[in-house]
């Protein structure tokens, strides 16, 4: 337990710059006293997987995957670079591009394979530089990390076959005699590879092989789990099957040096363990309720209806039934997960949980605010002087102020701050717009931070105290004015829209 | 034009107090030289009703032909009383409630006819003090100023049924004899009545007959359009049909004083005049475009499928068919409405186009902001003093500190707050937490003023520099943490929830 | 009652002739001893409307509301020809085309204004001669005879439009100047007029004005209702609105001389009066029950829930409630009415409810049958003709006889019948194929008839059997095989398909 | 070619008894001469299984992973009944019942496990004796032959729960200890088990290791398809892979001794071949037209593009495209499968194909109708009695004839014929009554008979006729009235419902 008090000590309020990576961000203040249940998804929440190892691992299996139904070997010659993708971006499967957009559809960045596109040429393809997010037919949000080999694989085919010169390129694909490569067919083979993979047990079969090459075995969180345990209910729920989960979960929990009897079964952590979730149906309708024989890993037949016991698993099921079984209402649960979609909006929106984002990219994201700084201190300069330039003037004016060039500085100091994270930009910004997942993150997560581990530095009685968040004309009122020397950093300006 | 010299000199950056009436909020950066194309709504936007005399003749109105269909005359006693209501509340047609809800779906405020419900007696209807607001057989949002009205009507029958004791009350409605006067059936009732005095013309026809008592006559309207007319395209869609659109906007526009040719036809303000726009239907597949004989007012049969003509006005159409006829592109059109789901969320989800929602509220929003800072400053020193109470704490704390007397106190500032408004409070928040549609406001909304008009006090060239909106993350690595003297005022707590 | 003991006596089994008109038929075998309850619906099933005068006059109000609307003043020279329509038409609103169509969406008849167009002008517009009749939102069926007058002015403005030469003919409808008639708007509009003459109580108004110009007094109907009183129970459910059912319902039923006590009201014919009933809407989940003051016409508010009280009218509600109100099941209920889709086959697919269809223009269709009898012999002896002259061959025969003379003669007959009924031929079928009316008739309605009150024809404990629907399998080795003198007459054959 | 002359010149019209099986069933006159293209479904139309080693061989497959998910290992003693099932029967999972219904969705047997319910035990179950067929997420019909095998799979697992004392009966399931089996989750685990068979590939497998004791080897087959290739295009297209295809129509077409080159590949007799079609998806939108690589089976990346070359495999793809490679018209396909649902309602309904479909079962029924001629004769003789009783009456007669004894003997002759096929009774008739599955054979399939190698008895030019489908008040009027000695044979009543 050294170790931990240790850390547990180094708690954020002592305000050295590393702390912030061990800090718990808030959308909605919450009572963590209120909390009477702690629920956890497993992979990439408890179950950190190493990057960029793991992405590598999965790129290449499905790389290798398209190869064997019958894309071109030249393509085995990529490999996963995790300098390109961003979690979070949009696939435009009918002109093959990725898109990085706003909430509202408005696109940030735009990619054909590894061309970035400029503002005409996006808006050749996009007339308003706007996309109607609602067509899910048309477009696929690669909204997880699992989706990162996926994203970057993409991309690598749309490159491959605009730059060979056996194929013609056409608006909507490829051509090669009499065969159409369209990007939507594309498309449908990488998801194809990626269910391939999946399904066949491939990469989870990679994944145990070699534990302590993908997996962080992080101390943190048996120490974590016991700690709740003593204070609140405590239950996993995962889409992984049972013989997965309980590979990783005692690489995880067992034999920890940390804790008092190394011995015990990962099981006894938990309440209640529910594998084959099908989140985010399970937030919804859910399905068949089952126990699984622990010895075997097969599923009991009959669906199971007596009490809660201890140590046994579960398949399928609602969260309804995890309410039920656990006795606890929706707003007493406290659930952890790593995908906005499918762990944090539907809790939220169906069963009004409380929610915690694992946002692993977090740590890049606050080590790049710390060290650029300048750059953000020179782009508040410019908006603050962007702005008296158009006092003292009304509609009847026709005076025109010449602000092109600081709208050129600003694009370099933006498109600066962009590289800092990848070729594709933050996950959360471009420049000072917000991304899609951004503005759902503030949207349906209570909380937020880089790991669910922080959660130690944080006593089980504490208050989280969400910043303000003040509309515009209370920020205006209460002398956040523009030209007042107290404005905050960067503005949610759209120069050149 | 001497009086709108003087109003538009005092443009907001005088920085006087009452100015903030006077300014345009900015919720996403915007390039008003990019805008090539202004358009209207009508009703609330261009044409503001004068509160509280516009809504007591609806109520009244509605009232009597809720008497006519056979409810009991009792009800004839009720008037309208502007202090209950508020814009943007859901009924609840199961319970009878009217609900102030989040983005969320967390319950704000509850009432039951005229009565206030509590904590727990909120819990007994509402288990998590949460409904699912997809639920839209159930739930029914009063949006709009025209619904302020009936708001009011149905907590008065709720407050009488519950109140007379010819009645039993039931959990879902009355019971009296046979008869089961179910909320359900009674609020079918209530917006039956609506539709009946809006479909048979009769509030048309009185408001027509009294313009100066029910409509405000804003000199500002046709300078402002005038101006527009001189940089940009312009277009009115209005909902309303054809007869009434004239006898509104000859009103407004023509025989002004500041106008150089007061004779001038109110046409001739626009390049295209659209009625029976059916929106939001509108901004999605529309319905047949027609001309209209602006003399008879009738329909001309077929389509018309001609270049644009001016003066000429049409019926019904869609979104598309503006930026075909107009020649403009979605992101080139600002489009200034009050109705916060039908003009600005679809228009901007489904077109793109720029939006600036109309808030006639704000006036009184922001005079209540000015005069209830002190309260404020008491609710930002107790959130400071509450995060200081968990400091140098982890999870392995046991120490709690008592909060109950903060939170009280807490509870007493905000309940003052929110009678400073109105019974239901504001229209954007309650205390500190906001409403679901203020949020909709800050996601849909690129602009937003209590009046149309404010757009005089810019040039036609203005750069609207958003405020940041920083994610939390990002406020705390900023020197925004807690505890620093900086600290924006009241915070996003949910104490008690 | 000397008359109807006259009637009653000619009953079916007297095989004369002009007695077929007296009979119902059978799809599905019932005993009416089984049928505890009798419904009715009441328009054009207890109430009957003078043909053509009544199709006349909606006619004509239609017509004269397409005019007001801008309509051409041309369309005024055309009045109604019963010689042209006929009931379950299908409109096509992209090409403006009336067709007839079978079960499967094949085209049997196609007309464009009065042209009646051939195979190859057919195949132009409908490639196989085949229609998706799933598309509801291109293809409208004219189901009821309600729908006959809009059926010949969609004709006459096809007509009209096409032989104008103020008119461009396009594909989908018609170029003048800038305005386009689409035949889709057109239809919309033909639409719009007739929900206006209904809405408005035009088209009822001049029907109660003159009864007995426009509704048969049928003297049967008190008898029968009195008789059936005296076994079952008894309810109307009708679709108008309470003082249009009281109008027409004292017109049939009360002052007749046939009655004990003329004077009785008509209410007291019924155990249950249900007005506004919404069908089919009323067949699913049905409106609010009210109850309806018989002095006033106006709805009593809140729902009914008490018991049956009789005499008592009620407004809405759903057929579930029927059964509760009257407790009887499903199976045990005879509904009577005459629109295929609202009556009968929501009746039937939605509760299992027992059906009588009342098809008015079976009267025509039995004496055609009887007249044309040397035309279907004729047909029948080609038929045979036609088998022998493929027998004695398998697949490995390369002659192949010359039957383009038969069918010549084959299809020469087919028309003449055709013609004996109108321009669009009979309501049930096209030469030897029967329509998607008459499968539905087939499948949906148990009894069919040409009025209702043929049911006093039969005893109250009848079992009515069906004619045996034989399968091709089974009629071919019961010896009604090809060839055999048995054979029954028109064959289903498709020729030149 | 010995054999087959000698078949062929047994051509129908020979008129022996024996002959009825080689026969082709008409239930829409068709002229072969006009269909230039020939489609085949592979399973049970090209490749007839032998039955009932095929189905016991699926049963035994389903049973065994049964006990492996965990049921209980008693279940190993069911073998497979030939005797029991019958094809088109619907499960409802909500009681575990196996359902026979009619069009209309009265029920006409019931059985749970293998005990077969009465009237009054089915009426508690059904008030009405009536289901909402349109309730598919309860109801699942068991269409095709591959469903025999699960059919009765399902009643032995409710025979065998219902009498096992281990379990307790409920309404809609078992109890044992804390599980509950219900007869929903029974049913998803028997499709779960089902899918399993199917995906994993054991079932072909199997099949494949010993064709000649699962595949009938159908002489005739090779020689139909190559005179219909000497006429008309023609095609395959099976939802099986290519794998498998090519297994069993090498076994089928390849190495005959009636073909002239034995060596010839059996995609030589085909103008196209598609596999994986995901019927009935085929028939709508479709999937991914893809060449299979024929040396490994594997499909090319991208969509074929180019014309039709000859003796290519194609995947997925969907009708129209079949259509425009074979450069034919719908009306001019006939397609040949068994597949009520997925073959040939969709083919018809979306495509307006002219359809033939395989009824195996016809065989038996043809033989029973003639075996149990004496049984028809009575029950006729019964009706013409029973219709004789009424006459004479009408709605004012009180008499009642006595009729019971007559039902009663009616009822036991309909149970003897049932009998005569299985204990679930005919696939088409429940006595007098017609099954779904025979409605909809007689509203979709044009042509039907026992096997497609009947198509060898006619000639490509010949005409097939089909028998009247008079309606009720035709064959009335046409002297096949009741009392006449002509008239045919069962009717069609519902006694007792």
């Amino acid at each position: 337990m050294d170790t931990m008090d240790t850390d547990a000590s180094s708690c954020p309020e002592n305000s050295q710059k590393q702390d912030f990576d061990q800090k718990i961000f808030v959308n909605r203040s919450l009572t963590l006293e209120n909390v009477k249940c702690y629920g956890f998804d497993m992979d990439y929440t408890l179950a950190v997987y190493k990057s960029p190892d793991y992405e590598s691992l999965g790129f290449e299996l499905i790389r290798d995957r398209m190869v064997s139904i019958g894309y071109p070997h030249e393509i085995l010659r990529y490999t996963y670079d995790p300098s390109f993708p961003t979690r979070g971006l949009v696939v435009d499967t009918t002109y093959g591009n990725l898109l990085k957009v706003d909430s509202n559809g408005n696109i940030l960045v735009c990619s054909h394979g590894f061309l970035f596109l400029k503002g005409d040429d996006i808006d050749k393809y996009y007339p308003n530089k706007f996309i109607q997010r609602g067509d899910t037919d048309r477009f696929y949000i690669l909204n997880t990390l699992f989706n990162l080999s996926e994203t970057y694989l993409y991309a690598c085919l749309v490159d491959f076959f605009t730059r060979c010169n056996r194929y013609t390129n056409l608006l909507k694909g490829y051509q090669h005699g009499d065969l159409l490569m369209s990007y939507r067919t594309m498309f449908q083979d990488v998801r194809g590879a990626m269910d391939f993979i999946h399904n066949t047990g491939i990469l989870k079969e990679k994944t145990i092989k070699n534990l302590d090459k993908y997996v962080l075995k992080d101390e943190k969180i048996p120490v974590l789990l016991s700690r709740i345990k003593t204070v609140a209910k405590l239950f996993i729920a995962t889409n992984s099957d049972y013989k997965y989960t309980e590979a990783i979960m005692k690489y995880l929990l067992e034999g920890s040096v940390t804790r008092a009897s190394p011995k015990d079964c990962w099981r006894s952590f938990f309440d209640l363990i529910v594998v084959d979730t099908k989140k985010p149906l399970f937030f919804a309708e859910g399905t068949v309720l089952r126990q699984v024989d622990t010895d075997t890993g097969k599923l009991r037949i009959g669906t199971y209806t007596g009490d809660l016991q201890h140590g046994t698993v579960y398949s399928g099921g609602s969260s309804d039934m995890v309410s039920d079984l656990l006795n606890v209402k929706g707003k007493e649960i406290l659930y952890v997960g790593d995908h906005i979609f499918g762990d944090i909006l539907k809790s939220k929106k169906r069963q009004g949980w409380k929610t915690f984002l694992v946002v692993p990219e977090l740590t890049k994201v606050l080590s790049v605010w710390e060290e650029k700084k300048n750059v953000f201190d020179e782009l508040k300069r410019l908006d603050i002087f962007l702005a008296e330039l158009y006092k003292h003037q009304d509609s009847s004016s026709r005076e025109r102020p010449d602000i092109s060039a600081i709208q050129a500085r600003m694009r370099v100091l933006t498109h600066r701050m962009d590289m800092a994270y990848s070729q594709m930009g933050s996950l959360l910004r471009s420049g000072s717009r917000q991304t899609l997942f951004a503005s759902q993150l503030m949207r349906y997560a209570d909380l937020y931070s880089s790991t669910c581990s922080n959660l130690l530095h944080y006593p089980f009685n504490y208050l989280f105290l969400a910043p303000p968040v003040l509309m515009p004309h209370e920020v205006t009122t209460q002398n956040y004015d523009f030209g007042s020397s107290q404005i905050p950093t960067v503005t949610n300006h759209t120069i050149g829209n």
